[in-house]
């Protein structure tokens, strides 16, 4: 397994930089943003001529892979929220908005087959994710759950054609949030290749599950890894309970995301299952730890996780003890 | 203390009928629903005449007193969602929507006054609860909050008025859910007399929170409280969490609505602190328990919750070894 | 659901003697030995002519029912341990232990079916309990398992002939003692409906199992349930462990046997399970509680376990705020 | 086993009236105070002549039986503190307290001669508790030892004389406050059958052990038992801590004295230790909850604990299967 | 922040070697022990002249700054206990113990103030720490307030005259031991800015406290930090209570100081609030972990602190995604 | 305390590879396999001439130690099963296979006197491990205890000539298993020095047991010590049990055995326990983890234990504070 960074974090730098921090560091694998006029990659430039190819060697001289590119912004559009909550992506009616979220899509699958890269990350949307709560309308979920399944077929026949796999993370406010709506993705899909999981254990950890459930209930299905944590705050949890609102930095809060090794995930735990899965790709770092420094992060990250790499599976044992 | 019935569960029955069998199992109070065309309580006729006068007498003819109208339908107009979320409640504009929930509101009160009982039940609905997570809106939930304060300062207008309070019932997919919402409640509205709270335990348990510091914290805004469990369904939430969509009855899930006893509050502890903060009011039974008939209900809990009434509190001791 | 008692609990009185003191505190059901020279049922008599219908009529005329037929001695005889250790129940060879104790298996069903009684419990043997461990020796436990799909596919061809189930009780000792080698064995012998399970929390309890995953593992498989449970006796576990020997009096024992309601089980949960999976048959109290006397166990049990059984399963609500 | 009540809780009431009450609830026993002034027994009046006989048939009279005379308050004054803090209960020097301490716990045991109960539950004082922390004074606690042993080998020399056994009761602020200590006392005097406790679960419920723990470890050591019960406050504990100080109705307390079923000690577990080490004797209800009034104590305490007596121990089974 | 050291560790050393040893292994800060005859700083010497501004010199030659100058002996002579149990501090009537006491704290001041040390160290002292628990002087504890609000008040007005800060240290067998009583001491004095806390998570997390709510309680009252660590014995706890007196060494014990690591306290958890709060001065380590040498404990805290040291504050991030 | 390693994790290698390797990482200490035709040491062999010199010459020539002999294979013939269980082992009668298992046994330790190496580590055997369950056979444990005595007083007999003792490794299918069960076998033989444990936390850590009770039961009866972890698998261990049968590897087992840091074992308290007991001898570190290579499992056993070591014992303080 390798670690590695999703540059998204250090929008502030040129990817150059970023690229140099990492590599000193020990980081071997770099995940890229891909909304429009972010500063590191810009996906309609890519496809064309041999900047894909460039780009690429680029990374490579670095002694890094890209491991996947990234589009948590415009995927939002998908399934909405369509007014004001998604203005900052792109402003248009509902319909612009879905036809511009599914168009920009496509084109983070276009980019990677590009670029080599075998994921896209990304998110789902989902219109109202109170609707999870069957009150006041118990058919909510399920009519999202119809228009998921339009939208999303006609995206994953795109990226079979680029040969990428989208890799959805379950998330709180997306439509797959949790193991059972993972699940129901998978189902309501028919189980296509083209459809998978960025696992990233800080989104689910705070729910009550054992993250490691996730891993062992969709051991093909894991495409992408993040290494993230969330800390269930355990001196606040039982006044603030674990969703609340209200500012990251608020003391008082139940729930923080972290970097790894400072919350609640069990790591050894979540690489134990990994190794048995069998998954043998890339942890990619995400600093959104609202307690700590970008700097603090990136170096004590690749130190806490580093160690902890399991490299081989057990090869057994075959004396006359155990034959 | 008294136990009370929140007859809504009962809605099959006509009311007298649901009277009597509560009175004959020990139950003391009942809690009516307001809603528009619901088959207990016409709030639009109540309010003539001396129908009013007439009603109450018949309900005290059982030994009963009303403890509280409930409109926890209507309520939700006032914030949303407006779309076809409630267009099962009211159908119409957004506008139209939020004019007929305060309107419908405002009339419960007006109700409430009229047959001489203190406290309206309700909600607030919110728009989209999903704005509790701060991505992709980060600024969502706080303009919700000022949309709250608008509508909801013109309503307890009102109800100062007619000499009665709206009690809140903090609940997921609700402006108001937990602890911290609550507070932000009070101090958004300036802490008003009319506004305060209704106490449902079941909604709160399964985020971690202690219910009792619930009551701790706001001593002097419970107005009514819900006598309802929820169960965090502990050979399950590791798998589920504990904010599961899907079908109530889906024998996976993480938590599920239950009788009191049978889910995860701790009554004792929870009696203690109503005891000690002074409520004295009463414990409204509503069945929302997706695996027992109401008749399993409407008897285990009146046996379960009676013998846990806490009458008086301590009176102190004053002889030589404490004083 | 119907509480019933295992009168082996009394097999120093006569069956009548035990109907009647049961029948009094409000049982409904018995279970009865099958075992040779139990002095409560004598199978080979049973057989003949109109013996069982007048039995029959006895046990009816007490107002109860006859819950299951109950094996647990012979059935030891199948798979073992086949030495001094079943010498107690029948002194023979292997083979001859082997052929005895699948003949009385079978009677017990032919006795069953005489008495138009649906449920054989009993369990299976094991050669040697502690293959569950792979060394010394790894394939000892998969080599087991192939000698219980020979002897049982000929017993359960004869249950299926007299139209009886066999409900084996999973127990510590047996080759079916958790969930994996309860589901293993309905997969052996190729899931027939003969074959499914006496549901006994206390054997399962102090294995770290939810109990309540066995119901939900195996919703159809239910065919009779023991009313025991088990104490994990908290403040010795930590010294003791979970599986000792020695004396279950001895006071520093971190597992015990108990009555419903003093140990470990959670019986509001196993009810609801039960509820939900549609379990609608006997819970067969039986005493083997080393702390207190059979006379305070058969009246502290039912008493405990009235007020909890769930009657009927929730009928839902129809009225506009659930529709 | 027998339930009683600690007369001194009615201190405001005339002791038949209390009787009466104990005795209609199904009290079996009572426990007397016998400290100076108290208006329910005057030991030095009832050691003259035939007032004991009297006295005894006064209270057999209502069915019931004295288990203990009870002066937790004189004790006090043989270990101190001396100062003002016993200045309430005598004023006098050192020497003055102690030799009047001594002298009424002898006195103490008289009555209980006389009354013929086998008896005299107390305390022992202790000059400094805060001395278990071995800073600023490492010293301290071995020297209170020693005066221990001085003090308490003259009064157990007239226990030893007038046949009546000192239950000493450990408890925060005493010499003997948890296991440690408990054991402690009895290596201290030689292990004399005299020296006993006064086991009140509540009185170390809070510090973290297993009450169990202390009936286990002290099998022929248990003389009375206290029915009353301790509540950690599990939502306020991890602000408060376990030992706070501070007025007992301040809503954030980690720790108070409740009646039994309410607080924190495992009845259950409580009862089925009693009952393996054969305790046969009374478990003495004492009011101290500050949450509820005497009156709600004294009907749920009998309430609750009558049904978890555990009358006999078990029999055993002879049959095929356990010989 | 930086890692420090408590030279009271190594009397037995010259305190140049300490600091040798100290800055070797990475430490940066020194607290200065200052109770009379110490021999690492004589604080009636130091006044004198220019040796504070030499001392002070020579100190910053090896890089090291003085955290604080700590005096936990003779501040406890103050409030008591005032006989046998501080002579070996200070022999003299309980006046001659105040005044002494009193005294040597101010100076301690004027020392800090001669080194440009802004904090120093200390206790208050307790005159009975056993009035904790309201019986048998239910006065005792308020009536210990009084007097430390008298004493502390001029020792405090001369602190202020030094620009000095005292830094109690909440600790068992101390007026101030949990977030309660430190609250207290803060209402009491009229929140004044000489005072405030040493914070040692060692002295609290055995009450059940979680240290993190004492950071969160006082964000503006940490003065300075320890960093040591408590072990509550997992194993022993339930047996042995969490206040237990005897050796420091007998292997039974519920309680051990432990060094940085090897106890109880969440430093990940402590270093994110202190983080949090904004205290950016020195965690200072003292040795007192009865299981290992302070060899081992020197080398191994530097090792486990080091790493956890969060340097700055998160950045927050500015694109698109969290606008 | 030395870190060593079990080469029989590597008898795919030759002995001086292993060596090399082990000495390259910071190992200090090798325990050998000594059962009949392992590649690492040939008893037979070493026991003549001056062979064992020789050896002992070239394992310290890489500045390690021999910490113990191993045999956990003939041991198991002593106490059987004697079946095909352990025909792997050796084929023969019952009679043969004990005679030959305690032969091989002695010569173990003969060749451990030869190479002065202190320890023979072993293992007992069980014939039917099932017997802990007192049913169907109630007397089976204690008549193997009876076998145990006879046979194992022989053996120690033996090694008491030799001196060297035997490290029996409590250990799940063994007559010794638990904390109960390795008292019992110290009363059972006598208390001889010869007798003592190899104290392998992983082999009891699943049954709930606190294996720091286990090292203070025993503070004089350790004699070796092995750095292998159990991992109870807490997502799956509520579905699986912590006796699980079946592949090592499949994914929802709720126990598996782990590298040291990767299980439940609390190393720092059992390192902590190990040296408050005085032991100072070899933790050897033994693969078995079957998620990882064994080349994962060298590198970070040793990282990971390393720095937990304690070097040396607390030393008191002498300070006026603490005197």
């Amino acid at each position: 397994m390798k670690i590695g960074i999703f540059t998204a974090t250090y929008l502030d730098l040129k990817l150059e930089e970023v690229l140099k921090k990492a590599v000193s560091l020990g980081y071997e694998a770099v995940e890229l943003p891909a909304f429009k006029n972010n500063p590191h990659l810009d996906i309609d430039e890519i496809i064309k001529g041999d900047n894909a190819k460039k780009f690429k060697k680029m990374i490579e001289s670095y002694g890094l892979i890209i491991s996947a590119l990234s589009n948590h912004t415009e995927t939002n559009l998908i399934l909405g929220p369509y007014g004001v909550d998604t203005d900052g992506i792109f402003k248009g009616t509902k319909e612009e908005k879905i036809a511009y979220g599914m168009e920009r899509t496509i084109k983070t699958a276009q980019a990677a087959n590009a670029l080599e890269v075998p994921v896209v990350c990304g998110f789902t949307g989902v219109e109202n994710f109170g609707r999870f709560f069957p009150f006041p309308y118990s058919k909510g979920w399920s009519e999202m759950e119809k228009v998921f399944v339009e939208y999303f077929s006609k995206i994953l026949d795109k990226f079979s054609e680029y040969g990428v796999k989208f890799a959805m993370e379950p998330h709180p406010n997306q439509l797959i949030y949790d193991i059972y709506t993972a699940k129901r993705s998978i189902e309501l899909l028919g189980d296509r290749t083209e459809w998978g999981f960025n696992f990233d254990p800080a989104n689910l950890i705070y729910l009550g599950i054992d993250v490691e459930n996730f891993i062992d209930t969709f051991p093909k299905k894991i495409y992408h890894v993040h290494a993230k944590d969330g800390e269930i705050v355990s001196h606040n949890i039982r006044h603030s309970g674990n969703i609340p609102t209200g500012d990251w930095q608020r003391i008082d809060r139940g729930f923080r995301f972290r970097i790894p090794g400072w919350g609640s995930v069990p790591w050894k735990k979540v690489i134990t299952e990994l190794s048995l899965i069998g998954y043998d790709y890339v942890m990619s770092y995400e600093h959104e730890d609202v307690t700590m420094s970008r700097e603090d992060g990136i170096t004590k990250t690749i130190a806490y996780l580093k160690p902890l790499i399991i490299n081989k599976p057990y090869e057994g044992r075959n004396d006359v003890l155990f034959q």
